[in-house]
């Protein structure tokens, strides 16, 4: 389930905190923090589920297609999203030294699962 | 100077189409399109300068520090944007099959060289 795979994202990204399931409209389905992760996971979630929006009218706008994946890093947290269907996406949390090319290849890894499991 | 820099950006990163030094407020400084470019990168730039400083409400009030860079990847084209300083950030739009982890990388590298120009 949904849980299951936002915790393998997680423990199998060096460095990874935090993994959610979430809607655009910022409404979380599932979240699983590492036990030292330390984040808030789901109110980075609302944040960024308005930016992701934000992004997808820009998308429409300069008729660039659908936007598929978001990385966002700052100097505390690197945020990594992969649109998994029109209405939901899923971020992975991890630290600024984390693996940032593991994350995003399990992200990639877990997004149709993720999708075949919510339609 | 900063149309060299960008040049040098674009010509060096595999599927590199243009590349932009534009401040936080959708004004651009410089800009350079690879000559098949196709990408109208100052209106791209204006779109994403709107969200970058959405982004950076965002890191403010979760409070994980400064944003440092942005990829959003979409269906027909990659943006990479790396903050240059407070005021100004620097950008490069590449192909989907483009080398995301070479434009990256050579972001790091040229926005320092923009920085000490700029200031």
């Amino acid at each position: 389930m949904f849980q299951e795979n936002l915790k393998r994202l997680v423990a199998e990204t060096e460095g990874g905190v935090a993994g959610l399931l979430m809607g655009f409209d910022g409404i979380a389905v599932e979240q699983y923090t590492a036990p030292d992760g330390g984040v808030d996971i789901q109110t980075v979630g609302m944040e960024f589920s308005f930016i992701l929006t934000q992004v997808r009218k820009a998308a429409e706008i300069l008729e660039v297609g659908a936007v598929q994946e978001i990385a966002i890093r700052t100097a505390a947290l690197t945020m990594l999203i992969r649109v998994v269907s029109p209405e939901y996406f899923v971020a992975l949390a991890i630290r600024p030294d984390g693996n940032f090319g593991k994350g995003r290849y399990l992200l990639r890894l877990v997004a149709p699962k993720l999708y075949a499991e919510i339609v």
